[in-house]
């Protein structure tokens, strides 16, 4: 197979290029006809690779693609989930190259070169890998499992019709494991496998003050400024240890082993070269944890924004009227995000002062996931890792949520395997997002070795 | 004179309002014409009150309209000092009625009408009251004191060229006291005259947590998040009795006397309608002080604006590289604003944790300000006053700043009378500003007084 891969490697980038070119931002409605255009073009590409009934789903907003290829009722069955939009390029000022002109270039992770464009390691580079192994494994005879593929083009914006379609196509999507590549590995030379995701509550807050915006000189020092409360409020979120002091957040989470920290902590982990990185003199968080694991395996509370007052150039004496905060939590199993926005807002009109009124409202969330290290599906994940990279991979837990994965566990009953190829450090959302050739390439030779994995586990 | 006010009473308006229709909006170089207009404008009309050598002096900003009438050295001289430039009317929709288009409407504050306008009270109105007053003494051949008028159009932008302006004219400034309408009274049937401003010392800060914004999900947990970092060093700066922590800050500030405190608080004051007017249910402030001193003669410290992270509609799980907030200080005697700035600066960046790098400037300040009580030209307000109003004027002490009149203390060797007729409910800065109709008109006939009772105290 190593061979079929060699010698269409040209192909394999061109076709990936011309895939990129097309501008799919699902969260901008001018780009609708390229959103149906991407769709068209990872269709014909499956046809292409060998698969049957490929078909474009409509749906309420951008359509799914789905395509299936069953050899044999008696071999497992895996469906391979990932999505062909991507976020939105802006900043454009901020990209060094046309975000929808892929263009190669060497960088210090990625000295085999990288693909700059938007959408080269999320998610497009990397659903185009399932497509090239699925080519390969069928121009090689090799294909030993059952594959379905569902290809979302609006994971960017939430995958609200997804949940639909999933619901709605329970039979159709039946099979023993859900297969994505959306994630990382810690770097090209140490591979890693995720055994879980944290999950997401996303809160807004309005903090409102006196009535109207006041002269601070008038009124200043005698009416609560509900800027000041806010932050205080927020201050108060966190104890003296870095621990959420919202009541209950707490009470579902559960504390891993001795064993399972161990084992997350032996992945290798520079704290200079992370901070460095950062350029911050300090690291900063829940007392008793590490780094990775505040970055894990911990729940969090983090403001994504604050805002309240004048926020224009220069000076303007006023005492605001409001002061908004959006805050949100990332959540570690067994918190569950409707629960934990719950708790928030009990806790956050709790701490108010008299002198103000408070507004809570939800923004979205989803639900952490584990995948068990000990599921056929992690450990075929585990040897085709291993196999590939000729080293044992890392169990690392992801920081990010992909709430999807969730819905699929509770509507299809399937565990998910986070088999991602990228690295934190390609841009995904930023200007300048790249995949590296290496990681595109060690992918598409991956893939193949998890299917071969996961028939021999399924059938031992 | 009242029958020539009385008669005159719908030019008086109509001229008014034709001054309130140009947009002298000083903060904004779109305006720049307007500014100009205006000072073409009030020069035209001191012309026609009677004035002398009534002149546009220009400055490297915005011009300030100066005129004089010397009818004799041996009497005293007033200063009259105001500014013909107006806040920005933003945020437009907050308006009720256009801000270029001055409406009359009644509120419960002013039964008789008000006029609603940016500038209508700050100070546009209050400034035409006195060329009005001018006029009605020349006209009754009641002018008993020397007039030099000095209107600036850089007040709602920090005076910056005035101050020079002052500088290099200390000779043709020269004068026995200075009269400035820029304030307000208790209520329409309280009179009050203000005994002291406080100052003022403002600041920004900027909190820098990683060199870039991150994701929430990869990193949240782990490196400080400047939101959060800020949010908590704003609430460290009150402890839990409402006094501001910056180390140094009450030093200087001078206690008043049992007396002192009495006096001011023999002015009537409700604080259920206090309150109920700003609809919050509790006042907040330092502990053992009133709310209306925590208002005047005690110092403060208020966030202006508050910014950082993702402020747009909807969700993004931002970790955010910076935050920032503009800080002010109120000041009492003998606070000194710049020695209050440093001591700001020193503080914010000794309570920062070693997670953010912290960058503090200033925008500007101006000193606390008193006028003493047994001064004649206080006297002579406090005479006004009484006389007009039927009622003795309450001795008040404003919140609000006007740091050019330490200025003039300091460059001119003059006193400032805070000869104000606004009323704190006007919405100064706001939109819906209005001035009533009743407070233009009073103003009007109050002023012809002072000029009495300020020649015979001088004289006596």
């Amino acid at each position: 197979m190593k061979d079929y891969i060699e010698s269409n490697k040209q192909r394999f980038l061109d076709e990936l290029f011309e895939f990129l070119r097309i501008p799919s931002v699902s969260a901008d409605s001018r780009f609708k006809g390229d959103m149906l255009k991407a769709a068209e073009y990872i269709k014909r590409r499956l046809l292409e690779a060998g698969l049957d009934s490929a078909q474009i789903c409509p749906t309420e907003g951008h359509p799914i693609v789905y395509a299936e290829k069953i050899t044999d009722l008696a071999l497992p069955t895996i469906l391979v989930y990932g999505h062909y939009d991507v976020q939105p390029a802006d900043p454009l000022e901020l990209w060094d190259t046309p975000p929808f002109e892929p263009t190669v270039k060497e960088t210090p992770a990625h000295p085999q070169g990288a693909i700059f464009a938007r959408g080269a390691c999320d998610d497009k580079g990397q659903i185009y890998m399932h497509v090239k192994a699925i080519e390969t494994m069928m121009a090689n005879n090799t294909l030993c499992c059952n594959v379905k593929i569902m290809f979302e083009g609006e994971e960017e914006v939430g995958s609200e019709h997804l949940a639909t379609f999933v619901k709605e196509n329970r039979e159709k999507l039946k099979a023993d494991i859900i297969l994505i590549s959306d994630t990382s590995i810690i770097a090209n030379d140490i591979p890693s496998v995720e055994t879980g995701l944290r999950g997401l509550a996303y809160m807004e807050v309005e903090v409102t003050g006196p009535n109207r915006d006041l002269h601070s000189g008038v009124y200043g020092g005698a009416v609560a400024n509900p800027v000041n409360v806010l932050s205080k409020m927020i201050a108060s979120l966190h104890d003296a240890y870095g621990k959420v002091t919202v009541k209950g957040f707490y009470d579902k989470v559960k504390e891993l082993t001795v064993e399972e920290r161990d084992s997350l902590e032996a992945a290798p982990f520079d704290e200079e070269i992370y901070k460095k990185d950062l350029d911050v003199d300090a690291v900063s968080g829940e007392a008793g944890y590490t780094t990775r694991e505040r970055a894990s395996i911990r729940p969090t509370l983090d403001v994504n924004g604050i805002w309240g007052g004048y926020i224009g150039e220069g000076s303007k004496t006023v005492l605001p009227s409001k002061a908004f905060a959006k805050i949100s939590m990332r959540l570690v199993p067994d918190q569950d995000w409707e629960e934990i926005s719950d708790l928030f807002t009990e806790h956050f009109k709790a701490i108010a002062p008299p002198t103000v009124k408070v507004k809570v409202s939800r923004h979205h969330g989803g639900q952490p996931y584990v995948t068990p290290m000990d599921s056929i599906g992690y450990q075929a994940a585990y040897k085709a890792m291993e196999e590939a990279f000729g080293q044992k991979p890392v169990p690392t837990r992801g920081g990010g949520s992909i709430p999807i994965v969730a819905l699929f566990e509770k509507e299809l009953g399937l565990k998910s395997i986070l088999f991602g190829f990228g690295l934190d450090s390609d841009a995904l959302h930023s200007p300048n997002e790249h995949y590296g050739i290496f990681n595109f390439f060690k992918g598409i030779e991956t893939i193949p070795l998890f299917y071969k994995h996961f028939n021999q586990l399924y059938n031992g």
